[in-house]
């Protein structure tokens, strides 16, 4: 029995039976893609939204040519989210280094297994090396280690779990078995992974504890201690506290020195989830802001989203990182034990994992720590520009003082009713698409409707920010005179 | 302030201004990439493990120019397992499909978020057709959805979350307030994710109730029948049974239909772990062997194995789509929602995920479903010719009846002591590796180590298989001399 050509050929031969005709697909493929992420600033950043009908991707008996498959993909730039474009500021997707996408492809291709040092005796070292070189940026101790996960909820979980089972010294994962229920406190403006991570861990939604934030969403520290004597009077068992440096809505950073004083005096686990903005760590001028973060027990954080690292590249660090793999890891008694290295599949929520960590060490070779400096103050600089509009303008309110470069904004100009306000903040939304192309998005922050600019993009200039107000202006104008 | 053009360069303009230097740099990347994998047969399959001290991965001050870089990629290459070889047949690592390395070159590229649908609104779509439409593959009814994660064990932890949620009625996930201990049954030859999963979930591993096997590797249901019996005594509240189709070590497949009617009588959760077995859908001759599969309230399936599609790509069905979504969901409420698509992050345990679908699309529609229908009786063929090998030759022995295409055997010549049979087999695996570049693994099972062959790569083929038997043959006539 022998396979066709036809289906070998869907395959990089091994034999170096097909190599021209694989370049020159690639050739064709990337030329396509150019086409559409070299003019991604002349193109829709919000495409027109259409719905399929199931048939529409039904699976096809037959091969489809190279043609048929080439339409295929000119649909999915038409109707895909242009997140390329400098006026794509709505969330935190960043415009992906080039070296980043080049490390997928060849991860991809190279297909090893993130598993075991077996199947990837070079990636499961150089995970290791990287990870623990960001827990020491982070100013974490000589102990601290990490593991790289496949999205920052995935981080969140795995910290708390270590949490839970250290704190609570069930290695085993018995929830059923405590004297006592388990809770941990969290701001009310944290990420909803944090409440997900509450459902998934065995400790119910209902306790994590929302704590109540200052006027700049960050969290009260003496609402903090109040709510922690509450749940000990209640009989319940704190074990953790996550504070967030870089909220989704805001942007904006807990006070970490003060809630790892109350972390220590209670002995709990300090999380902290800086998946936003731990990029800062990169700034000379700007690292500061989250002085406190060397305090954590556990801290999470996105290559993927300032590092401009392509989706997902996301990292969980630990203080002590054999106290993690005593308290975590599940032996994977098929796999071969090697040397030094535990199979990371046995101490990450993963397993089996495709070889994430590559593009963030092509993209920090490409860049160096120098350029990452830059482009991080780039966009600080961009936040001062916009926020210096927003200042000019009275009619424009900020949700709170901007701490990175998440804007979070809306009209509340004084001739409306506040019942109206919510929809002339959506009109503008869709004013702004509509007539600059710029994508703001529209989260609900404390029950209202808000603008929110995240000034992810190195092609963003002073010109375009100016742009966008020139047209705000404009709606104001309208408006005001209706 | 302006960035300058060094910095800009590491990525793809959106302004059109380098797109000559990034086709040049694809072009650079993919000859130096297909300089290994369209040679990779004659390359080692299995690297010489170089073990790197920490230095040897610093992260750079100051960017690293191209040449360098490529110069690391090349060591990158010549360290890592070359899963692309068809002598490497030791783990469920295939050579990925052309498309699908595409696939993810593209999704990296475009960067689009499938945490919701404002953010992929093409790819969100494509989701959510392609996974209803592998459940009804599986011949789950109408009613039948999915989701797609990075990985197996992530598959298999949000169908045992749900699980949790809907029999237990714990919706929001808080274990410590059940009446009774939650327990779980599942294959002692089950996946150390089961276990995994255990931990996570809060039910603790004790509480994963591992079954007997018969000789072929499959449940005793006898043994189940009277495992639940015994929890039930003990004021445990059984709650789901996991079966395997396809288990890792040896490729067996548990008594679907008895275990679905067993799961039925005492109204337990019936998974079925078809991670690496469910590929077998697509094979017309060989789809029966999981007969039974329809009668699941979960699957998870990995098309990143047997289907060929790169890392990661795993999915999770459920016959009751919108029971799943009401047991399991946590609202985003920073994301905007639309339509009839719930944000896919709100229903899967990741959140923030890049677009895995697309290169599972890609490579079906290159295929085809008569393509993989070929590729699955391709590799069956090579595991019938694999075994009238072993059961020509008296001193090699099976685990158990070879089902799938994963072969795990070995020698127990009648001149050896069993308790030098371990030894004879690990340097057979190794005098195999050095004489003839073939790798294969070398699990535990029932405690003695056994060599294990799994049969995916397409590029493999009868003269392959005479020619290992050849040096197995030789190396057995050795040793039987000494």
């Amino acid at each position: 029995m022998k396979l066709e050509d036809k289906i070998l050929n869907q395959f990089i031969s091994p034999k170096n039976s097909n190599r021209k005709q694989v370049e020159k697909l690639i050739t064709n493929v990337t030329s396509q893609l150019l086409d559409f992420l070299s003019n991604a600033e002349q193109k829709p950043t919000y495409p027109i939204f259409k719905q399929f009908d199931c048939s529409h991707f039904q699976i096809n008996e037959t091969p489809k040519n190279e043609n048929e498959i080439h339409s295929n993909l000119q649909e999915l730039y038409d109707l895909s989210m242009n997140s390329a474009s400098p006026k794509y500021i709505g969330h935190m997707d960043s415009i992906p280094t080039l070296w980043s996408v080049i490390g997928d492809y060849i991860a991809s291709a190279i297909n090893n297994n993130l598993l075991s040092l077996e199947m990837s005796p070079f990636l499961t070292q150089l995970e290791y090396s990287l990870t623990k070189q960001f827990a020491k940026l982070f100013g974490l101790p000589e102990t601290s280690g990490g593991v790289m996960l496949s999205g920052g909820t995935l981080s969140n979980v795995q910290a708390l779990l270590v949490a839970r089972n250290t704190v609570l010294k069930i290695k085993h994962g018995n929830v059923f078995t405590l004297k006592k229920e388990p809770v941990i406190f969290t701001s009310e403006h944290s990420h909803s992974s944090i409440l997900k991570t509450g459902m998934m861990i065995g400790i119910g939604i209902e306790n994590v504890i929302k704590i109540k934030t200052d006027k700049h969403s960050k969290i009260d520290c003496k609402d903090l201690s109040i709510q922690i004597q509450e749940q000990l009077k209640l009989g319940k068992q704190p074990f953790a506290i996550v504070a967030t440096a870089g909220t989704t809505v805001s942007g904006n950073i807990d006070p970490l020195k003060e809630i790892s004083e109350i972390a220590k005096k209670h002995k709990l686990w300090l999380h902290i989830d800086a998946i936003y903005g731990g990029a800062v760590i990169f700034s000379e001028k700007h690292k500061h802001l989250i002085d406190g973060i060397e305090q954590a027990n556990s801290i999470s954080f996105n290559p993927q989203k300032w590092l401009s690292v392509s989706k997902t590249s996301s990292m969980v660090l630990f203080r002590d990182f054999n106290g993690m793999k005593d308290n975590f890891r599940i032996s994977a008694p098929y796999m071969k034990e090697q040397n030094a290295y535990v199979n990371l599949g046995e101490i990450n929520i993963q397993g089996t994992k495709y070889a994430e960590v590559l593009k963030l060490w092509l993209s920090l070779q490409s860049l160096g720590k120098s350029g990452y400096n830059k482009l991080i103050d780039y966009s600080f600089y961009l936040t001062e520009t916009f926020n210096k509009e927003i200042t000019k303008r009275p009619f424009l309110k900020l949700t709170s003082k901007t701490e990175m470069n998440i804007i979070c904004f809306r009209g509340e100009p004084n001739y409306l009713t506040s019942e109206k306000i919510d929809k002339w903040n959506e009109n503008l939304q869709h004013y702004l698409l509509k007539q600059t192309n710029f994508f703001l998005s529209l989260p609900k922050y404390k029950n209202n409707l808000w603008l929110r600019a995240v000034l992810l993009n190195p092609f963003l200039t002073y010109e375009h920010i100016e742009s966008l107000f020139t047209h705000i202006d404009n709606y104001e104008k309208t408006h005001r005179n209706k």
